[in-house]
């Protein structure tokens, strides 16, 4: 297991600095015969990018064209390993040159440097969010190969909670039949647009918001998950907690589910295991949330202006990507589970 | 990787089915030179044991004496594998007849028999609680092993909240002080009397409550985590989200985060980010919590009476197990960091 | 990847010292749905039991009955870790009393000592050649797991040399049609009793031989081996490379077809290859030679009299584990290489 | 553990096909704090590309400059993941139209058209020596951390013997006073000439060479290896049996050791050990040998002319490369050792 892998059979290996020559991934174990969809990844590294989604997200601007290196041949995998590359170009590392002398508050700056001892000081080098588009060029090859398979399966990921506003129970319940990329800040609600007002006032303001993240995965592969360690819940925990910013995830009813007593728990409704029992995936939909603190980057004088007021609007991208990872891995894995 | 398998340098792997001769764990990559503290191995199992902690939790009756099989000679570790089993004795495979035939709703009875198409249906086979005894071993010896370098590090579990029940502000604080394992339910509470009678109340009538666990770390190496898939919170959430009726994990402040703004949040107290920041520990004191559903054995005819009204009072010396091996693992990881 | 550890899919995980409580093994990732032969179990390590093979080996007397802990359930498989083990019976420590101030020429005792600082000198420890009992038994389920879905696979291990002799060509091209165990020192020859009695001499003279062993797999499983760092020769490689008194290691033609020019070489016989091309097994027949240098025992004084002349005949039943370990872990994993 | 990466603490992770994009290499693992010496990379490069090493290797003309994308800053490694890449020129696709459909005799295309039912054809694709760039990348980035803390460490690698041509006893024991390049075909003798002589002739007439690279390590670090299976003789053995067209592989005194008798063998020179004994580095020089059967591209028709009449030139660097990996790898291991 290395510091940079994720997954066990479906395995994906990243690299890249903020403001170094490039970022990239390699997929190592995605199976030969796979129609490779160039279009669905560079949709997918799109809708991760800034400045893409409306107004409301850091203006870097980065094309972020990628480009396959090897792994795919006349369109289908070979089941070789798939790597996968975008260069850096909007990298301002003037705007950083400041910032070698003093770490800023709250990133993670300080804690790097204690440990490794030495850092890329432009725009957080590794610790940087920018190091995710190497997630979302592994999930789109994750969702690629799934999608194959299982084309009923899909994830769906949307902002529940922006600072203060939350979406109602109705609008939760109706997400499935929303095209959430239309919604500003990824808030599919009728009061978007007093959301996407009150964050561009933020980033006017130096003010940010944290939030509340859900993916909802219908139609999920059965029997997913392995025990003891590999739960599929803990499984997704790792991936969703190796974000940014997160600092809670749930499944299903979550903390919520404390305030009831058992014998109405168990006899109502089964969305309250969320998806999954016993660590494994029982067919029915899967309900996962993710909280994320308020952007730390309003501390950071070199991104004044440019900062993200509500990390969630881009991560909901990463946190898609990630899911789709969790499931190619237990899908392979699965595979040997039986003689 | 393998499915029975946690962690990447301190490696355990564990096995057993709750009611097969028995369970048992092998710890690999334990460094040599561990002074071996059999008492503690034996109290930390004690501490789990049904029937151990008052008259809350499920009365199976278990000796579960600790037997080490490998890897300590003359009182030190060899840095060969350690081996320690406990024999299963209070089985009762009588009690579980009648569920061949008819899983436990609730239970992983049904998704198992999906996945595996063969199961062990006496107790859940290896989806049972019993099956934490193996952690709870390995976290002794992961205790072991950095009490003798790192004296002053502490892991504290306890209840913060019990069914309806939750520690005042000023309880919570003061957490540090008690001697959590001498209150009912591990919930360090003037009101600790009135829960214990609620839950006593709760296994005479069928009924159970969630809860949350709470774990602190408290004087925490520093350093510890990896960028970016084995940030600490990711490896600590998946440890804490694999144990059984867990369905939520918080970092610090956790969800609430969500309802501060920026310019607040980030101005204030330094214990709002868990003592984790960039995923990696700050020296600071690390503040985890774990939400448990309300446990599912009273669906469950066999344990008619036997039940734990309240998973958590048990499920804390597995968080804390559970933590001190992945402190035990990115300890050791740690060391690899610089040249 | 643990040091105790072995394979990818289908892992084995061993502890236990010479003069420990026990030894034994955890194996992980072997599907569910297995029927578990115990009688299988017992017999393979009958073979490579002291004592077992005529009078040519050590005479140390142990009953390695086996003890099944878990993963299996009414004889079959359950897909959960199945926990093996053999308890120590002769283990005569006081032999090793004088041993503790002086470690043993030619053996690991001294790199050990300065590696770990702290060793259990009883009789090599871990170091020993009884740790192979957990891989024979591993490798036990490994065949069972095989030959449920491949009956025709067979592994035949045999001494093709032992000291000064030799099998003949028409000896070694007969291997198939002999019962191996029949002949002392598993050297399948006409001279087979000359051997023998060589044996016996140099076990009462304090000698010892070298010799190689040689592995055929006939009818192995198509298309097994991954690019590019676990290739199936590259994985069988490290397998017979781990086992003790090693120092040499061939495939098909091996070293010997340095003395071909390439025209002859790639125009005749097929089975120079050893059945394995671009590191997967073609199908054909595959041959393995693993050279052991003369035993170091002949050096130990608490051995006078009770060591192995020659290793190669308790070590034919390793290599054969070895080798069904690594077809049932690249069997498992080539599951995955096709969508 | 993913099939396209090596090693446990200090992990490389490789991608590329043959006539692709690119080649390139993931190093996870490397501390922080190493000087990058990027001569010593492009001198490594430079050493095994075909054209460089006189006139008895395949000409392909590639220029394979290295580009690293990531992990170092300011001439320091950063302990984020190093990415290298070359980028492929010399590719002469059209030169393997006609291979589409006749996969070549030797080669290993029809075995991976059985394994993956869908392959890259121009040039081997993934299965060809180009992919060991890679690993040569990834060695030298090893070789500059080991050599930062261990600057007596050498490893040395020269021929012994090219198809029918053997140094003599003198000369193999006076390798390491010799400027190994500046020898023909890598074979540090007064015959090189003839050797040379030799390779251009079977360059012209279609014929090959097998023969035997032999790897000396000086002044290697004591203590590495982990028992049982991660010895490091088995972790070597893998990495040489990992290298196309190897087929044998002998530690010390190898094969030739079953000639001897124990009482011979164990009274005299050390270095029949090679260096290791009970698995693990006695901090005496380690000597490995690995034998290769004669290229296969003389079956080649669009190879005509370009073939390697002898690959041991090339492999060499390449087994250097790998030795350097695998020292790393246990030189990390082994700081986890003790505690």
């Amino acid at each position: 297991m290395s510091a940079n892998s994720f997954g066990s059979r479906f395995v994906m290996t990243s690299f890249g600095e903020s403001h170094g020559a490039a970022l990239g991934v390699i997929i190592d174990g995605c199976p030969a015969g796979v129609r490779f969809d160039t279009d669905l990844l560079q949709n997918r590294l799109d809708r991760r990018k800034p400045g893409h989604q409306s107004q409301v997200v850091s203006n870097r601007q980065e094309s972020d064209a990628a480009e396959v290196l090897s792994g795919v041949f006349e369109g289908i995998t070979l089941g070789t390993p798939i790597a996968i590359m975008v260069r850096n170009q909007d990298a301002r590392s003037d705007d950083y040159k400041e910032i070698k002398s003093s770490p800023r508050p709250g990133h993670a700056d300080d804690v790097w440097l204690t440990k490794f001892g030495h850092r890329d000081h432009r725009g957080g080098g590794r610790s940087s969010g920018r190091e995710t588009v190497a997630r979302v060029m592994a999930g789109a090859v994750a969702q690629m190969m799934l999608q194959q398979v299982l084309p009923d399966t899909r994830v769906i990921g949307y902002a529940s909670q922006v600072g203060p506003f939350r979406l109602t129970d109705a609008e939760r319940a109706d997400v499935q039949s929303k095209d959430i990329d239309s919604f500003p800040a990824r808030f599919p609600s009728a009061s978007a647009a007093e959301v996407e007002k009150a964050l561009k006032l933020a980033q006017d303001q130096g003010e940010s918001y944290g939030g509340i993240a859900e993916i909802l995965i219908s139609s999920p592969p059965l029997s997913l998950g392995q025990p003891v360690f590999h739960k599929l819940k803990s499984d997704l925990a790792q991936a969703f907690m190796s974000v940014g910013a997160t600092n809670g995830f749930e499944l299903g009813s979550g903390f919520a589910a404390t305030m009831s007593q058992g014998t109405d728990f168990h006899s109502g409704d089964q969305n309250v295991y969320g998806g999954i029992r016993g660590g494994i995936s029982t067919g029915e939909n899967i309900l996962l949330k993710a909280s994320f603190k308020p952007t730390s980057s309003i501390l950071d004088i070199a991104k004044k202006g440019r900062h993200d007021p509500c990390i969630i609007t881009r991560a909901i991208p990463v946190l898609e990507a990630m899911t789709w990872l969790v499931l190619a891995d237990h899908y392979l894995w699965n595979r040997t589970d039986r003689i």
